[in-house]
């Protein structure tokens, strides 16, 4: 019998501590094998693609998020959760709140593991939903004196530092400049649209952890190179996605890829992490994939306590 | 709102003439270009794939349906229908019906297009899901008076024929090998799982039309090159999806590449079909993507008959 999630269902059963946890265990999952999570493949559709991002932990499920790039206005996301051992459908989630979550707590798992341990200020670039999720899961892993926020519509980082306000119980701050966002933070979230830099590194104080979320390619990347030049800590959460963008990624480029590490690797204590409070750390999220269909897993688990884990 | 589609609602929404009819219209769909269904995408997973066929009726409905190669004994396929204006997701189904239905469907439309007209016996080689919807599809369009089916285990043979009497009220008998299976037959049906040929084309009578649902690529498949020398008239439902094929497809190699046709354009009366009573026709079938969808978008459509079309 196949379960339909809907989003409220998702919301309902993964807060932002239990997100960050689960794509911890996914992360770790991956880099030791045990998750299988290759790139994306897609289908062309005339005037948009059918992505499909799938995963399979071994033995225990397998399945895929499929989304699409028409963009029309309402666009819904697929998750599909088969049973490892059966091959029956468990669960099918349709809507946004399962990719936008994980793609949060992969960001927060980044921020637990490379930010300085005493990091409280978080200046964020965006105010869409991928800013918020960013925000949501860092609130889990460390305890945010103050966010400043920077969007160009000034009635969207108004609403955007209201609802860190009001939802997170954090101080916030719109600012009008992204230099005025991100100076002296400890953490940085960048969750643009942009395909241009929106970011100057120098404006970065040493010590600052970066969460890049948005465009991050060769001549489409809403930072510059000058952000990797300064990073001593260069992440992402899964190499293999990053080496087959198209265009290429930056920080997969020379002479950014030898310096690039896996966030599984950093938590399974297998790679450095930080090192020194000064180092500037960044991490390029590529959303490893599998990830969402891990989440619905965890979904399913609370909604159904008595399957068998 | 997504509807969630089980397998009894699907088959209770599609007989075999609607089905046929559905399939016809979306074969003349992709010939006009107004179906862009391009060949699979597939993502490795560690012992298998998850597969993805995607279709987009320009303007209407985008979506696909996903099924996986690990081989689990109760695999469920899922088949996902988009609005094609605003890209919410209409409704998800899980299960089999849709998959060997649609197959069934565009065996029938083969039939209907390029068996004699007067066509009235038919063998079938295989006696599982496949070979059933192929009769189930071909009595939707011709009035058969004798089934003759010939399966390794005649067990299984014997019930393939007492279905086809009770199911559709046709004559059948199960019949010791292959050969008794075809002899004198005016349709054939191979729908087996063999890698190796079940069929010696000299069997043929003069004027039979062949619908070959299983393998049929190079070193694999369930016929060997006397029944494509044999045919006059070679057809595929889709020669972009026939020429993707790794190993390639037997029909989609020289000689037989230049002739073979596109069933959409003989439907369309842009290509020959059977020009004379005599001539072996042959329908290579590969499963035309987005016809699950296509089919549906039919269900929907039968369950809630106030949604605007």
């Amino acid at each position: 019998m196949t379960l339909l999630i809907s989003d409220p269902q998702v919301a309902a059963a993964l807060d932002a501590p239990a997100t960050v946890d689960a794509m911890r265990r996914a992360l770790l999952a991956a880099y030791d094998g045990r998750l299988v999570a290759p790139p994306r493949a897609a289908a062309p559709l005339g005037g948009g693609r059918m992505v499909l991002t799938a995963g399979h932990l071994t033995g225990r499920w397998y399945g895929y998020r499929s989304y699409d790039t028409f963009g029309h206005p309402g666009a819904e996301q697929v998750v599909v959760l088969h049973d490892g051992q059966t091959g029956a459908v468990r669960a099918v989630a349709v809507g946004e709140e399962l990719g936008s979550r994980r793609t949060g707590g992969l960001g927060g798992v980044a921020v637990d593991a490379l930010a300085r341990p005493d990091a409280g200020t978080l200046g964020v670039i965006g105010a869409g939903g991928q800013a918020w999720t960013q925000v949501w899961a860092a609130a889990a892993v460390r305890p945010l004196r103050e966010v400043t926020v920077f969007s160009r519509s000034a009635a969207r980082r108004t609403a955007f530092a209201d609802r860190v306000r009001a939802e997170l119980g954090v101080p916030a701050r719109a600012v009008d400049t992204a230099r005025a966002a991100v100076r002296d933070r400890d953490v940085v979230v960048l969750a643009t649209t942009s395909p241009t830099p929106v970011l100057d590194a120098a404006d970065l104080a040493p010590g600052t952890h970066v969460n890049a979320v948005g465009f991050k390619q060769r001549d489409r990347a809403e930072f510059g190179t000058d952000l990797l030049d300064a990073a001593a800590v260069l992440v992402t959460d899964s190499p293999a996605q990053a080496g087959a963008y198209v265009p290429p990624m930056l920080a997969a480029e020379a002479p950014y890829a030898s310096r690039l590490r896996d966030l599984g690797a950093v938590l399974a204590g297998a790679a450095p992490g930080r090192t020194d409070a000064d180092q500037v750390s960044v991490f390029c999220s590529v959303g490893l994939a599998g990830t969402e269909v891990f989440l619905l897993d965890q979904v399913v688990r609370a909604l159904a306590p008595a399957v068998p884990t």
